[in-house]
């Protein structure tokens, strides 16, 4: 592997890369799983790399959600698992209702396996989906398999750097679907009742450390608004590039007419 | 492998995204390779995928460019290869002065072999850069291999979805350097005499398909402009996105007022 130096301006986006390849190699994260973090990296490099105020009001929402939810679930695949195995645990520590659920677009009993043992040793405990029990209406047979501890009887289902087939899926069983996905154009991020859009990582340590007494609005959240907030701050961010570009061409110009 | 259903709403995307992932288990791509896609799939979308009027106006600059180069060199690298080989030989058709050049972050002889092997299959002549023999000043010394019959001797180099440090030690160099890089911020982007911000294949047949006589501006183009000009584009859509979010979050508001 190639050695990477703290120094580089890109180390953490670099240490992330490395986790990722090392991920595949190791059978748990999939090729097409490594394309899905390089869009993300993408989204959030126009979010300025870091958690809005819109998708800190969501992750406040989300943790009063599972809270108050009879039987919350947390979905993951081999994205998660790599990237964010701790948080996963540090989240089920904190809401000890949450069941995790592995969940697999490329799903072989191997690949669950060694999912769940990430998991496992990361400290999340009773993990569910390693050998799928029960199925989701409206979807290809490989992809519709769901535990029936987990989702199959869940009534919140929080679904990060999910297939938007699989939300659509969840959504029309009629539970409440929490999204993590940095992008809020993703068929994903319009199916959730609650699309957050923020990184993994940041979104899990957000919900988790939401205090329990923070007070969350009334009635449901628009969500088509937490969308739309997230493609502003975007928007602002690129108008606010492009503004500098042109003033750099503008300098140069005025250097060349000097 | 998943089958994939040309019914499916981003069918193109898939087709190429499997194709990448058969590169990575023929050892010609490599997992970053995969990350970097990904960043560059949401670039594009942003962009609406499509070639932007700066973006035409820059690859007619560039067909320009190599017709009027000494030695004019294509860097390839193994994305490049696996997304493009059929575009490569046709632009090597229509430039019979270009040099191609096998040019690698990740090197290993095997893997520069198989990129080679893939290009003259597609069609390509005359492939340097398998045995690098020629060095570029300012880098880790396995980035830095460069053939003494290709970049080494060029006065332009065409480098699509290049690493940050090479493109500006070619620049360094003083040679001219085009980019074709969707992410107008990258520091290859930046780095660049001539920046095209579009997608691979699409870059590379608007080069080859540039009329021998279009009007090429005289003196040289602006390279902050061109990068300007795309970060605008990309405002443009998501400031669209944006209002189509809000206007359907009103209509929602508006019926539960109702």
């Amino acid at each position: 592997m190639t050695r990477l130096s703290p120094r580089h301006p890109r180390y953490a986006s670099l240490v992330v890369r490395a986790a990722l390849a090392e991920a595949l190699t190791d059978g748990v994260v999939v090729p097409e799983g490594l394309i899905a973090h390089g869009r993300g990296e993408a989204f959030d490099y126009y979010l300025g790399e870091r958690t809005t105020p819109s998708a800190a009001r969501a992750e406040r929402i989300a943790a009063a959600w599972i809270r108050a939810a009879r039987h919350p679930v947390l979905s993951v695949n081999g994205n998660v698992a790599a990237l964010a195995a701790p948080q996963v645990a540090a989240l089920q520590r904190r809401f000890p209702n949450l069941r995790i659920e592995v969940n697999l677009f490329h799903r072989t009993p191997g690949r669950a396996a060694r999912i769940a043992d990430r998991l496992r040793r990361a400290g999340v405990r009773d993990v569910l989906g390693v050998r799928p029990t029960a199925r989701l209406e409206g979807l290809p047979s490989d992809r519709a398999r769901i535990d029936r501890r987990g989702i199959a009887v869940a009534d919140l289902c929080l679904v990060p750097l999910e297939d938007g087939d699989r939300a659509e899926a969840l959504r029309a069983r009629g539970l409440r679907v929490v999204s993590i996905d940095l992008n809020p154009l993703s068929r994903t991020s319009e199916a959730a009742d609650l699309p957050i859009v923020d990184e993994l990582v940041r979104a899990l340590t957000g919900i988790a450390a939401a205090p329990p007494g923070s007070r969350v609005p009334s009635g449901a959240p628009d969500p088509a608004r937490f969308r739309a907030l997230a493609l502003a701050a975007m928007g602002r961010r690129l108008r606010a590039a492009a503004a500098r570009g042109r003033r750099r061409a503008s300098a140069r110009s005025g250097a060349r007419r000097r």
